[in-house]
């Protein structure tokens, strides 16, 4: 090359990272959670499905007859396996929401379907509607494609649709990103006459709604809700996931799409990871086929519920007095608030003392948060450690005294 | 709610796809692939591993030993498992570029490794330097990223090193993006005085260079090259994959960083899809420390040495006289070229006649594109079949007579 240089030239260090990923931070929850790796510490602040209520020895077995055939090693399509969108497909039908597996776009976890959707509709400085809280690592995914995120707040413990109304039209909003079924991180559910508002929005101001189900199998009480989805066929995008009912090791979710959408994601899911493991997915399919997931949830179901019903009826010793807190009909989360002038980070600095853990709510707020604010998780423990856990609390705050 | 219409409002439509999502159109090989899905034509279009070739039995054995335990079903950390990533590191080890599992991050394919580096390191409009002709996924992940994409001409089989010197300084590229050994379509490997320069390049330009290696393992003649890493340890981030020799279905890959961009590119992966299926990482661990995997190795690559020396002896018969083609000394692909003022797509239309594909070369460039151009992968079938295939093309293209 003749335009080398003949003395040594100095070393120049590469150019720095993008300006949106310099946006992002890391999750203040994996930050957290660092802190509640010691064995000791009854955490109740990770999102975790409780791995022993999943069905190993069924999900074995899929895997086993998944890999009888060469094939299953081989590439696959963008869109998913036939076989799987046609199981998911049947179950949204039987759920009220009429549905063909060509409508389901399958994912690396419901997470990845929200990154595909941020990247089919959201070019960087574009606004988009969240509901005040909000689910964390959907926060991220919108900071990385370059969002502006608003929150729409709440009335108590309803969305303020006024608010929905107002925000959707001041800002020309790409879509409002809801979790309508025991929202994480508060378990609140849009009732019924909420839903039809919420899709009466949608319809008169063209405003696209990307609502978040990984939590709608997990009811243990109250009735069944039809999915926004079903209200305004045309405006809403639903996601779905596995994680929560099967297994989330697994990774395998889906977006079910409107017409419009359908080529943008499938080129969206070509880019980002080609196609979701084939393996994977043969062996999710064959496990449902099975009929043994329906059984793993009727187990899943009802632990879960006597969790709920462990913490809730021990909050009332474990947090100071003129605390409050939900009640939800699912899910996986109990969301509280300490009374006034008090600090849910300082409260768990003492709650770690005590070996016990929680997440502060502030983290989960696209606006100003409110530092009173908790999120308590029930899944993972059994009821008498979560009993252990609270009466730790309870020390922690001085409610027990 | 008192702002709600007394009379129904208009339907209106939600607003549609980002501008960026827009940029990037469907895979031309992907649309190319549905015309040669009869069962009858013989394709050399697809870059398809032979699944026939994996070890089927060891990676069962894999995943039956990994879920075993249920702590395979619950979610991990978003760097991967650190079973698989030291096994990776290791191998790198040998390879001759010192490697710790911290250094990895493991990726749902390369392809979404390439996708979390566009994340990490591109914002819109900024310029990124290619291979031209140059790999169409990347290409088409770069344009989602909004990033524009400049192509760095060949020199006949070799690298014009004055260009990428000349491009590097005038368009202050965010990096290079090459696929160093045996590249897709080109089968063109850099040598060791280009790697050397390239690197030289890289140091004194301040040009960051990813190198995407998935075919390194598949090497049938002439000696091992080292990777670019080695040579500029803090400029270049490297993408490796087991998709060709362990089994593309299982979606397994991943970025060797540098410590500058590892914090970024970990928060991008937790925002892709929180990490990659613990049960498909779990077993791959399992499967790498069985073994197995360097004999079924040695299998594909004794196989696929042969398939290449097939194709490579059916040539002159298969394309019109004055065609030139490259003779790889590994990967998958023979890049030809046609006689002037002859047109890969027309003489595809004439294959398809004959139940023979493959890939004209146009879609692969970044800029112009040299329609004379085509691609041929030879991994897909036994040799007698190859022959086949290409006494089909010869009939198709005048050369057999």
């Amino acid at each position: 090359m003749s335009s080398a240089p003949q003395i040594p030239a100095p070393i120049v260090a590469p150019p720095g990272r993008s300006r949106r990923a310099g946006a992002a931070k890391t999750s203040p929850v994996r930050d957290l959670l660092a802190l509640t790796e010691r064995p000791e510490v009854i955490s109740f602040a990770g999102g975790l499905p409780a791995p022993e209520l999943f069905d190993l020895d069924g999900i074995r077995a899929a895997f086993d007859e998944a890999l009888q055939a060469p094939g299953v090693l081989q590439y696959s399509t963008s869109e998913g396996s036939a076989a799987l969108r046609e199981e998911v497909a049947r179950r949204y039908t039987a759920d009220g929401l009429d549905t063909s597996a060509s409508d389901l776009i399958i994912t690396t976890g419901s997470q990845q379907g929200l990154g595909l959707l941020a990247t089919s509709l959201v070019d960087p400085g574009d606004t988009i509607l969240v509901e005040e809280p909000c689910y964390l690592a959907a926060l991220q995914t919108f900071a990385l494609a370059g969002a502006r995120v608003v929150g729409v707040p709440y009335d108590g413990d309803a969305l303020d649709l006024e608010a929905l109304d107002r925000l959707a039209s001041a800002h020309s909003a790409k879509f409002f990103y809801t979790v309508p079924t025991f929202q994480n991180p508060t378990g609140r559910t849009h009732d019924l006459v909420a839903r039809k508002q919420i899709a009466e929005i949608a319809l008169r101001r063209g405003l696209r709604i990307i609502e978040d189900e990984p939590y709608r199998q997990l009811r243990y009480s109250g009735d069944a809700l039809p999915s926004l989805a079903t209200l305004a066929p045309d405006h809403v995008l639903s996601l779905g996931s596995f994680s929560k009912v099967l297994a989330p090791g697994l990774r395998i979710g889906w977006i079910r799409t409107t017409p419009d959408i359908r080529p943008t994601a499938t080129i969206a899911k070509q880019a980002a990871d080609l196609h979701t493991s084939t393996i994977d997915q043969a062996a999710a399919a064959r496990y449902l086929a099975s009929g043994r997931g329906d059984l793993a949830l009727d187990r899943i179901r009802s632990s879960y519920a006597e969790r709920r019903d462990a913490m809730l009826s021990g909050l009332p010793s474990a947090l100071p007095a003129g605390s409050t807190w939900s009640r939800p009909d699912g899910g996986m989360f109990v969301w509280a608030r300490l009374p006034e002038a008090m600090d849910a980070t300082q409260l768990l600095t003492k709650a770690l003392a005590h070996d016990v853990a929680f997440v502060p709510g502030a983290p989960f707020f696209a606006g100003p948060a409110d530092p009173r604010t908790l999120r308590l998780s029930f899944t993972t423990y059994a009821p008498d450690r979560i009993r252990t856990g609270l009466s730790r609390l309870g020390a922690a705050s001085g409610a027990a005294g």
